[in-house]
This record gives C-alpha cells, sequence and structure tokens, in this order.
C-alpha cells in the first residue's frame, strides 16, 4: 500500500536579486517566439525587462504608456525577461490585471515547463499586490484556451480579476461579460497611471517579503 | 534607457526521478495544514502520492475511488507530495478536473512560493494531458478565491474545463454554472473510471516528454 520513494522537495524558490555579470538578453526570446500582428508581443518588445523587487518611478520613460502607441496606452505592473503584466484595457473591475510570458505563446500548453512554473509564482505574486492596492480581497483568475473557450488575444493569458461584493445585477453581468459578451467599460488614463504605480509598489513589497522568507530557511 | 543587468535564468526544471533515499514524507504537511471539516483535504489525507510518470493501475487500492467514503468517490489523477488533482463531482463538461495543492490553502495567496511554481507547472501539464485524453483542444483555467467570487470549497483550487463548441445555450449555461448558479450534471461513476485512468495515462506521457525534454538540453 505504501508508494514508492518518492523525491518530495520542492525545487528552490529562485532568488530575486540582480546578477550584474548576467546580459539583460540572456534567455531572450528568438524572433521565432514573436507574432507581428500580436497586440502583446507589442507590448512585449517595447517594455525592457526591470527588477520587480525595485521598480523604476512612474515618470521613467522605462514605463511610459505610450511607448505602445499608435495602440492603446499600456500600464505595465510587471516586466522581468521572461513575463509582462499590465492592466486590462477594458477592465471588468479596478485592478483586472493581465499576466502573460513574454515570447508569443498561443496557449497554456505552448509555455515551457519552466515558463509555466514561472506564472504559477507570479500568478501569486500578481494576486496577492492587487488585492493590497485595491483593498478588495475576493478575486477570480481566469484564462482562456482557443475561441471556443472565448479567447480573444491568442497569446496566453492570466486574468485577475478583483470581486468586490456586488449587487446580484452586476454579478450577472460580470458572468456574461467575463466570457466575451455584453459591456465593459473603458481605461480612465489617470486613473490607471496612479493604479499602475499602486500594483507595482504592491507588487515590490511581496517580492521582497518572500525573498526575507527565503533567505530565513 | 537600459534596463539593470538581470539575471534572466529561469530556475531549473525540477526533474521527475524517484530518490529511494528520501522518505514520501519529506516536506509533508504538519497538522496545521489539515482543516479537518474540508473535503479536499479528506482527499488530500487518503490518497498517497505516486510517481506521475509512472501511476499505479487502475485496480490499486491506492486510487480505489473508495478511499474517501462517506463521502463522494474520487477520480484521482494526480497525486504528487504537494499537490492532487481529481475528477470535478460536478463536471461541467467532460474533462473538467481540479487541482489543489495537497495542504489546506483557503486562497492563492496562501500558497507558499514553492507551491505556486509547483501549481503552475502542473496546470500546463494537467491542460495538455486533458486536451489529448477528451481530444478538446479549447478550454478554460478558472480559480476563485473567496465567496463573493464564487469560490464553494476553500482550499484553493484551479478548473480545467474543457470547452467543445457548444450551441449559444449550452454555452450560456456555462457561464452562468462556472460562477455557482444553475444546474450542473453529476459524475457518472463507470465514465469517470475510464476518463480519469485515461487521464493519468496522458499526464504520464506529458510528464516523461517533458524528462526528455530536459534531458536533451
Amino acid at each position: 500500500m505504501a508508494p514508492k520513494d518518492y523525491d518530495s522537495s520542492l525545487p528552490p524558490v529562485p532568488s530575486f536579486d540582480f546578477d550584474p555579470g548576467s546580459s539583460p538578453n540572456d534567455n531572450a526570446s528568438s524572433d521565432s517566439d514573436t507574432d507581428s500582428t500580436c497586440p502583446f508581443c507589442h507590448i512585449s518588445s517595447v517594455f525592457p525587462p526591470y527588477d520587480p523587487a525595485d521598480p523604476p518611478p512612474s515618470s521613467s520613460p522605462l514605463l511610459n504608456p505610450e511607448r505602445t502607441s499608435p495602440q492603446p496606452a499600456t500600464f505595465i505592473i510587471l516586466s522581468t525577461p521572461h513575463l509582462v503584466a499590465f492592466l486590462d484595457i477594458m477592465p471588468l473591475s479596478i485592478g483586472h490585471v493581465l499576466l502573460c510570458p513574454r515570447p508569443h505563446r498561443p496557449k497554456l500548453t505552448d509555455v515551457s515547463p519552466a515558463e509555466s512554473a514561472e506564472l504559477g509564482r507570479y500568478l501569486r505574486i500578481l494576486s496577492a499586490a492587487v488585492v493590497r492596492a485595491t483593498g478588495v480581497g475576493d478575486w477570480n483568475v481566469v484564462q482562456n484556451n482557443g475561441a471556443a473557450a472565448a479567447q480573444v488575444v491568442p497569446h496566453m493569458h492570466f486574468h485577475v480579476i478583483p470581486r468586490p461584493e456586488l449587487r446580484d445585477q452586476r454579478s450577472e453581468r460580470f458572468t456574461a461579460t467575463m466570457f466575451g459578451r455584453g459591456q465593459r467599460d473603458e481605461l480612465d488614463e489617470d486613473e490607471a497611471a496612479e493604479l499602475a504605480e499602486r500594483v507595482r509598489r504592491t507588487v515590490a513589497e511581496v517580492v521582497r517579503a518572500d525573498g526575507e522568507e527565503v533567505a530565513k530557511l
């Protein structure tokens, strides 16, 4: 009845420290990992990585929402060598963010094993950061694969969507719009800039706290 | 304009090999990680881990769906030292599975950094396995945190839900029931046993293919 012996140790948690010896483009995507028609590839290509534990100030050109011009302004909340996250331009609620791999990966099954682990790590970090930044403690994580599953942009992405307590009617609107029907509001750019700054700061807090936790082990 | 240098290497992909020197209970959850009223903790407690690359045969007592008796039968598709996955007992479609951490973690923000990476890794593996086992290439991943987000069992879990092309009516039923309203069908136990066996086999195929990919690097 006893299971076979099993290496039950979890892989080590990577350090968040910068390595001044490595180039920012190590492990970077090759051209074949980019789709020139994909809006999320465009976002990836114009926002270079920064240290999530020490984000640049809002005034930095590295975070300028107009870098994606003439496409809609993009409010970055995370930009690592492998992942980017930003505010959804048609949010279902305040703090609705998207997390995706930097290279073009149509579906979740197209990411590499290492990328999938990195997505999992940052999904928790972003969730904690969005909760702290919005003050809303309940939220949904949604990730759609393929047209039948209501995927619109064919570059895989997780939605993190805060769920303030809603009256039933708004709640029904939520479930109807989550899968691509109904109305969603457009992002107000001033509010978005302020919110993105707050989320970047809470991401940094969570990443630094995780680093201290690991250092204690 | 250039970002600071950044250690851009992804953490190494862990090996799936068994380590005969380690105990299956290394890193196991302490009692404080278990909630005696939680159905998913009950599932975790009665199904020991097995090697996902080499699952026991369906006839093995390790996989007996009645291990959760008198709670509903449970059709396990993955059982590692840190995670369990099983068929949803009220599936929205054939192949609807749940993935959760073995210890009691109410929300995604309650998992450890290492657990979050492991969840990310297996979310991709399970997605690939469910696609292969059902022949349905589109699917949703959903994870609800808190009552306002329609979380029912307060032990965090990802839903992986195949989305065969549906007529509009069934599609609307899907969006309405995803967040806890409306009717869902109960699992047929004979079909479930056959499906779980198929998914365990496709999980093993994906895990072994990943291992070969890593060995080639």
